[in-house]
């Protein structure tokens, strides 16, 4: 499709109805302005996944701005029970680190707002991500499989967008130009995305990978210099690999459904400033960037869901689901989570956490997440089995028959070598 | 072959030589006469791998024994460079979780052992490892394939002598009658193998998967709750994927030689209580188990390298060399450090690190490893390319492309369930 | 359990009853014999799972030699569609060459066979496979996985049998002996194993591995050189990966159950001399071997499949899937048919199948099998999308992006070796 | 980079020089003169990579269409020794079926169009390749990964040019306008590409992907209808995984390099008809696409590499090697050949093939390639070892131990499944 720059500001005919991914801030206040301008009627979405944010005052914003009509969805329990829980399930950890707090999110995000755009017959969607990011993708992936005939406007790819808007600057006199309230407090140097999962921090500053990151930055989990200095104890029990209660083993509170299981994980894995990296990742794109990322409620999760799985699955299921694990991780990360290799991927992993059940207990306490201890019903683990004071049912002169039967290899090939003398 | 009882002590032809991985303690010093009760030459072998020991009084007790010969061999920096170094670049960990301290040991133990029975002429080799567990196997793969034809024997799978020994007082009653000296400390309800890498904990008590280890089980490690309230901030330096120097930042101390990196790490590790783990895991016979293992100066290199690898390797390679080191991990576990699929793998690894190199800086507090930022002449990161406020030799219209190519797909997908209506 | 040598060939008390899997041959019947001397209650079963045998003769056979039950079962559908079918979706090749045909049956015998010691209250199992084959695994732990408290007894395992029967000679000597009806024919000088999907030729002369096979050693497929000089072409039809129909298109015949279509594809392609293969494979125990196989309608639907699975499945979930199917064969080939992670891929893969529907036209011609083209309404296959004559709805430039985006990292890589110089 | 439409043919300035790759087509000689018009200096460049054409005439063609100079390269041999043999020695094949005759051929081209491009100073570089296919990005990305600063001119993705060339009858005016002879022979209804290693099929009438290839389209094989009715025999002798000879046994005629080797395996593949699919496969921007391929001494060779390596290989590492190969050959079909993760795959491929070497005897009849026997001074095979008849330095009970430690792990997950009543 093509944009045309119009010599005045009303158009008779309107292009079309776009849906608008709106964030309240500055960038997507000036895109709804300015596709207005380039002649679309906006619908401003703006998708509550549990970030920090006045969300009747973004929905006046938007009104004032001229949007058509605006949508704020809480999309907090959908968010935790279909987005992050298959993200439990299958320790989803993208390059061995980074636990897709806003990966998981963005197909979340675009999801309802798909639906809008049918509902509302919108042609359109835009989106204020960059053009050097993974977000892009994410939500565009998402879009286009959901949406296969949508028209995507991604203005920080268009040239007549970014070359006008080359900085904040820039951004700053167009809002002030077309009545679009500028943020008083100074802004961070960095930009920052935050949801009920985690936040992550990029860009600016942050951009030197060698330069530390400042100790104010974080604004979900404590500096662990400053946490508790008495470690909280927490039971978290699974069901099908997620978790259905956590338990306050001192205080004797719980909590038992998603939303409010993932949000008392984040205000203890917080409180003990559990969760925090700075990592380098390898963008979709090919690039390598910086990234820092507090996952307070999701670190616990991991570890929690990490012990009972082990404890609960056979053991060459879990080599096996290892590796779709990974596999998920690296689709979701890479914006492909409706795809249909990840609703396979997500079928097999939901699959074997049919025996995922049990209890894990463990402390938090300055940063770490300690497993205490775990139990299960369902678990392969047997107490007598392993025992090293009990024989059982086991025979160990079988285990010398086993490793004999194991070295035929190994002896073969150290025949082959002498032959070839090439035993280096 | 056949053990047959002798009716008398002394035996005037001897079943031949055996070298004994002997330890020192209770088990193995039994071991030691009832070899020699069943008529084999015994030459103990003691290998200082790093583990807190009296390596002379052990030598004078297995000589009062009746060990023929006795070897006390120093083979810390051999483990350190050419055991854990592999282990580092593989970024080597076991189900998830287990840093793999025990595994990586037993094949540099018994690579000595055969050497020495080579050299000694002994046909046959011992330890005193149980029939359940994974050690027995470890021990015995690597003799097989590095002396194919040696005969192992292993106590705890001969029914003449595990069924003599049922249990400790059994030891105890027999190391009274020959003479063997007594521990006089009260023993440990639980067992326990220490190396330079970590002390693993398991049995007794802990056997119940439930039950939490007790707060003084840690050696290697102070508890988080006593350590430390201000981090040490430390600067690792990697070639070729293994560490050439560390650096105490404030202290502008350093360590260069790769026990003494190890060794540091180990001393800063511990004194903040890095690397505490409780797991339950899969051993190869396929039993589940539960082990504590304290690995601090592991899990700061882990952290490390992991770091230092992300930022210098092309993420292709490293998705790759991903899979082989999870590989890596379960041969090692397994028993299979010299096998020809682990030579393989390793130098496949080796190969992948060849630009890994650079400096990582890391906190390391309350039992946690912080990466701070890092640098490297080699790093595939640039920053120019990234940054998010310079367009540089990047055109955001390609990502249009890009994105609805990768779309092309998802949307043929879209098309068909359109068809055939099985869209769940 | 103890084996004991009775001084008398009638015992007052039996040592409990076995269930034999019975071949009707020389091997099993002396096996039958001498169960019954060392004491037990021998049940005969013989499981027809397609191979040329005179079950009735077999079954009198049994009789005569002291069988307490003869059960003769066939099994021939129940092998097709619950082993045989789970395969071809999987298109299971094992060392990218052996279609396990012998692999496959194996637990469909053993199925049977602890279903009748259950219902029969047997303790015990037996069967005639060697001590350094592939087949004692295969079903020993389909019995131990269904009945783990069965014990086994494997003849040719136990001293006082294989040091007994050293050769065929004596084998014959104790069935003259016995009155055990011995093989008037001359045996041929290799061993053989067949059932509907397969015959496998090995030891004996095919043990040298460079001598060829030959000519008149192929029971099951025509020797290409006299099969016919004109192809029959065939359709296949596919319903979630599995055949539901095959016609004969020049004849206008067709087969429509599971055991028929086999049974038919085994016909067309035995006539024309499909699926021949001479082989060294892996044994589970690490020895190489060699085999021949003949797999005549085994490798008709292998290609059949493969085409239609190419054509309908979604290009990423193949690639997932084809690493599954690697695996199944792995863990069919070495005897875990009956395992969790077996189940699991199995499942797995099924699920992949849902839209594997189609038809296939191919030819049978010389030992070949030529996929002609193909058709179904669950393609993911866009005629006009593909089209180099027609546009469709696709923008080239889009190609553009796409490239230059996944050069990203590539140029990066390059620019690197400019600066480290060490491009080779 | 912009094309500026100009209003006179020649221009006072030229935009600089660009190097096509030329077959002497139609459609590249009507590029290099809309090239050409376009104000570029044009230098034709047309690989030999075995193809049948007049260079000759291709030369003087490209020279009287006003290509600055014109460079014909035979790049035969080192299309075989640095792009099949790595193939071979991966037995690469892309979905299970295709050999990658022109995957591997791309970057073979593109490595000398790049040399030539830097040798001659120009910035410019490119091909004839269409908007939908695979071989664009092979091109293009090891132009890009070679000499990053290059700029690619793909006419079959500008606008300008694919919209005023929309068929042939486009491109025919074109040229008779422009002086471009045109083909006399009328044009099949399909295209193809031809190479040393094989002929590709499509589009045209292979768009639909039910009709059956016609008879006579293939041009490299016999039909087996016709082919001989005798086989020829030959003997491969392989060196480090490659061929170092070829001998025809019953002719007792070999060949020893190379070039010559893949040129007889061709001769004697292609006159017996061996080599010829009929697929679909997935491209790399994710469509599905209908290609016929004849890849005669490929195929060959594919069968000899497979079992002289499963020979010689241990078990294990080929496992691991086996998932290297279809990464591999991912990677080769997606254009990667130039990356950083294809030199690493392509490295540790080469590390396995190390003792892969022997001789293989296979006999070559109407389209199949029969394996006959094989011998080694490499191998792993003990035909001792794997006698049925001889005990050998191998003890059947250990078996017996072997799979009692393998049913561990089943018996205790059945224990569950009772427990559990989740049996299904």
């Amino acid at each position: 499709f093509r944009l045309k720059r119009k010599g005045h500001k009303t158009c008779i005919m309107s292009k079309g109805t776009v849906v608008l991914a709106y964030s309240g801030g500055l960038d997507t206040s000036c895109i709804l302005v300015w596709l207005k301008e380039q002649g679309y009627n906006v619908i401003a979405y703006l998708a509550n996944i549990g970030q920090d944010e006045d969300f009747e005052a973004a929905r006046k914003k938007a009104e004032s701005l001229g949007a058509k009509k605006v949508f704020i969805e809480d999309l907090r329990s959908q968010f935790v029970e279909d987005f992050i829980w298959p993200a439990v399930q299958a320790n989803a950890v993208y390059e061995d680190r980074y636990p897709l707090g806003t990966a998981v999110a963005r197909p979340c995000i675009a999801h309802r707002q798909v639906e809008i755009a049918r509902r509302e017959g919108a042609q359109f969607v835009s989106h204020g991500a960059t053009g050097k990011g993974n977000d892009q993708i994410r939500f565009e992936l998402t879009c286009y499989a959901l949406y296969p005939e949508v028209k995507i406007i991604a203005p920080w790819r268009i040239p007549e967008f970014y070359n006008r808007f080359r900085g904040r600057t820039d951004l700053m006199e167009y809002a002030q130009k077309h009545g679009i309230p500028v943020p008083v407090t100074p802004r961070a140097p960095w930009s920052m995305d935050a949801n009920l999962m985690h936040i992550s921090y990029e860009s600016g500053i942050l951009e030197n990978p060698k330069s530390h990151a400042p100790a104010d930055l974080y604004l979900m989990t404590k500096n662990p210099e400053d946490s508790p200095n008495e470690p909280d104890v927490l039971e978290i029990e699974f069901k099908n690999g997620v978790p259905v209660r956590v338990t306050n083993v001192k205080e004797s509170t719980s909590k038992d459904t998603p939303l409010d299981i993932f949000s008392y994980l984040n205000e203890i894995g917080g409180k003990h400033g559990v969760g925090r990296i700075d990592i380098v990742e390898n963008r979709f794109i090919g690039m390598k960037s910086r990234g820092i990322y507090e996952t307070p409620g999701g670190t616990v999760l991991l570890k929690a869901h990490l012990d009972i799985e082990t404890f609960t699955m056979d053991k060459e299921v879990r080599r096996i689901k290892q590796g779709l694990g990974i596999r998920f991780s690296e689709l979701v990360y890479n914006g492909f989570w409706d795809s249909p290799e990840c609703d396979f991927v997500r079928h097999c992993i939901a699959k074997s956490q049919e025996n995922v059940e049990g209890k894990v207990q463990l402390s938090v306490f300055k940063g770490q997440v300690y497993i205490l201890g775990r139990e299960s019903s369902k678990s392969l683990y047997n107490e007598e089995l392993v025992s090293m004071d009990v024989q059982g049912d086991y025979d160990p002169c079988d285990a010398s028959g086993f490793i004999r039967i194991n070295a035929v290899r190994l002896r073969e090939h150290h025949r082959l070598q002498g032959f070839s003398g090439t035993k280096k």
